[in-house]
């Protein structure tokens, strides 16, 4: 029966074709040669004619970035290829990826120094894990359940979600929680869990909510309703108030934010939880999901910050794991009642573990990384960061201000919003997120004075290059970020 | 106003109380002894009274798991401490974490010996890329779009997904991907973007299918019907035929298994096509998801194994990073046609990149290590693994027979499916996945058969023991595998 049936030749009809093996096993039954063709390309993208090729490396023409959906624009590729019969012998491809992995090494070095935009701390050390990266770690299912696979970190993890849970103060036996794969999957999971608490509930969130939290809604059906924000970021209660009022029949689920993607604006759930109650939402009939991405870690060191606490009718709580404590890769928490998390089980013996995460199989390393460095820093540690950041986002807002841009600073956040640089050169360099008009930094504890200071310098010789070269003048920001902070012509 | 406004005594009623900083930063505003008190446990469950403790790592008990819903039983926690004040001095915290550190590695060498049941390829050395372990890589967003994060490693996720379209075969300007977390996200990809390619669309999946397909339906409010399968763990067409026939005013978005989850079946793509047509569903009235999470990288490489190709009218297809190829953590390649996936997209500005993806932030490690391996081995090292694979599992099923014990291996898989060893400890010694009365073990290219022949060895011993202690005769397996492949006192 040697490779004589070909599945394309087979015939269709026959019930159960693929037999269980009983005979002898046939070594010819493998194929000899699988190497598939090339496929040809028969409509090449216009982009894909423009590129420059470096060292193998593709680099995306100077013409600036296209976003166009429905696109697969090739503009970087590392090729793989086939190593050759006598790469062993000769060397050739091990040299090949040293060269390629070194150059890469280079341009991460020189790319971390220059970050500015995102809300990741780039500044860790976990020298002392690496022997751990030659095992697949994966704590597939339930942090709490081993499953039968031995390679795990369960026990990291659940010391990690412990410290977290009396962070917020919810009792060991009473919560639920995993390490997820980044602040997303925490928002799938906290809008999935108040789905299944509320099947019919309203989903709720800021128009400045991330826009993990209207992907969810999306992708689970939920009816979602869009409040308005303050000039400041925050939710604006009093739309929130209408809105729930025009609903009253349906329960509500929300997104809090514990500072906003943009603005780093933080919600006040204490007023959120005031506003359902005086439109007749009793506890039972509204669940509250609080996305605190980035502040999550940062606010419970913060005196004046409204407090996240499960000592408040709040449902679940989700932070990221690479934003305030640093990580390689991705990663978050999410802690819930355990009471909400019966509704979503289901028990799959397979894993010998019932599964309520999102994912399944979840990286057993990032525990580690969070395990790791929670033990170094410390509650106190964490504190003389948050204090450094606030002190250092301070600094920036006003050398801005007293260079004549335009610029805001949340009370007790440490994300400085300005005017857009007009260079988009320059935005990418800084590696700035922006929207519309605005740009922003997240001070960082890796941002130093000594950053801000090259960051402020450069910014600020481009920008008279910029008004000269016909930019005109800076743009009003007002609607942005408030009349009071806006240093345009008018409001100067 | 240094620290004087406390958010439990603050008026509810001020709207946007928490106002945008314009005067100068005050450093008392930040909460000077943060340290949460420790919460009070009222009610500590009956198994956490009955751990032991050793050397810091609480272990289970012996009386066995307890799988529970509801439940959040701390069996193993490596609780996270606060640094003492002289901790610096002392180096004891530094010493503590080492020594945590180094048993845990020693655990995690253990159990990479034993491990059987999985499938995961646990042979791999990426030690040329632990310099990169320093940066926080992450493919925010699209894969072929840049966003303005710097640190980023999508030439290599590119190249990696240029070499699975190739050999999936599709054109690389008409496919779509990205690299995920993991299988099920694979899965939660290609279901989702079924169902907004066919928002009433009805979804499709044998019952051994894996249960993150169940999951996307409850998730996405999907109906969902489920399949009979064949003994071989096979999707039954007849079946399939039954149910489509029944709902043919719908869509069918269908889950076609490339290597089930416990018995490594692989469902007739084909022959699911044909039935589609057969029933009146012309191609634009389905999507056909392929779940290869194991197999998807292994059938290419197997002559007479129903051929993968996007030549054939599927939607997407994924397959597991971690299985086959091996990897440190979980991930994932999922391709689908650049068609498909508009439907999907929303231009999120923050990223500057649209986001078609389900996680946002994204593991940027992972496509290097996939890119490292891919080419190191390329088609020809995979093709000879493959073939190793399938003839030590052909070897360990002819020897779990020969000593009269009951074992199926479907054609062509390297998953050898037997009867449930007794024994709690041994199975979970080994590893092993089980289901009801039959466990398995996944052939991955780093089980040698000397590591076969140390398990045999053991089970062959530990079974005899069995039987005496009076455990009676082995089970009938007739029902999970077939008579043909049952020894049992009725069919031997």
């Amino acid at each position: 029966m040697a490779g004589t049936v070909e599945i394309e030749t087979a015939s269709p009809n026959v019930k159960g074709k693929m037999e269980i093996l009983t005979d002898d096993f046939d070594p010819t039954a493998v194929a000899v040669e699988p190497l598939p063709p090339v496929v040809t390309v028969t409509n090449v993208g216009p982009s894909e004619s423009e590129e420059e090729e470096d060292e193998g490396v593709k680099k995306p023409t100077k013409k600036g970035r296209e976003i166009v959906l429905g696109r697969n624009v090739h503009t970087t590729c590392l090729a793989v290829t086939e190593p050759e019969a006598n790469d062993e012998f000769t060397g050739d491809k091990e040299a090949y990826m040293a060269g390629v992995l070194a150059r890469y090494r280079k341009n991460l070095m020189e790319r971390t120094k220059h970050h500015l935009g995102y809300p990741y701390n780039l500044d860790f050390d976990y020298g002392a894990l690496a022997q751990l990266q030659h095992f697949s770690i994966n704590n597939l299912g339930d942090p709490f359940i081993e499953s039968n696979y031995g390679v795990h970190s369960r026990q990291f993890e659940v010391g990690v979600l412990d410290w977290f849970a009396r962070l917020w103060e919810i009792e060991k036996n009473e919560y639920w929680g995993y390490i997820t794969n980044c602040g997303t999957e925490g928002n799938l999971h906290g809008i999935l869990v108040g789905r299944e608490v509320f099947p019919d509930g309203i989903l709720y969130a800021s128009r400045e909510s991330h826009y993990s939290v209207f992907k969810a809604a999306r992708m689970y059906r939920m009816e979602c309703v869009k409040v308005d924000t303050l000039i400041s970021g925050e939710i604006d209660c009093s739309d929130f108030r209408v809105k729930l009022l025009a609903n009253k029949d349906k329960p509500a689920i929300l997104n809090v934010n514990i500072g906003t993607t943009v603005k780093g604006a933080v919600d006040d759930v204490d007023l959120v939880i005031q506003t359902l109650e005086e439109c007749g939402f009793s506890h039972d009939r509204f669940y509250i999901h609080c996305d605190g991405a980035l502040f999550g870690l940062m606010m419970p060191f913060v005196r004046r910050a409204p407090k996240v606490t499960f000592k408040k009718p709040i449902g679940s709580v989700s932070v990221s794991g690479h934003k305030f404590v640093g990580c390689p890769m991705p990663c978050g928490v999410q802690i819930t009642r355990m009471a909400h998390i019966n509704v979503l089980s289901s028990n799959v013996e397979y894993l010998a573990s019932r599964d309520a995460t999102i994912m399944g199989s979840r990286n057993g390393h990032a525990p580690i990384f969070l395990w790791y460095t929670l033990n170094r820093k410390g509650y106190k540690g964490f504190q003389k960061e948050v204090q450094k950041c606030l002190r250092n986002a301070h600094y920036l807002k006003d050398q801005l201000r007293g260079a004549g841009i335009s610029a805001m600073l949340n009370e007790l956040s440490s994300t400085v919003v300005f005017e857009r640089p007009w260079d988009e050169e320059f935005v990418r360099r800084w590696q700035l997120a922006c929207e519309g008009n605005i740009a922003h930094v997240v001070v960082m504890p890796n941002v130093t004075i000594q950053k801000l200071d090259d960051f402020l310098n450069e910014l600020v010789e481009n920008r008279s290059t910029w008004c000269q070269k016909g930019h005109g003048q800076p743009p009003c920001v007002a609607a942005d970020i408030g009349k009071e902070n806006c240093v345009c012509t008018l409001h100067k």
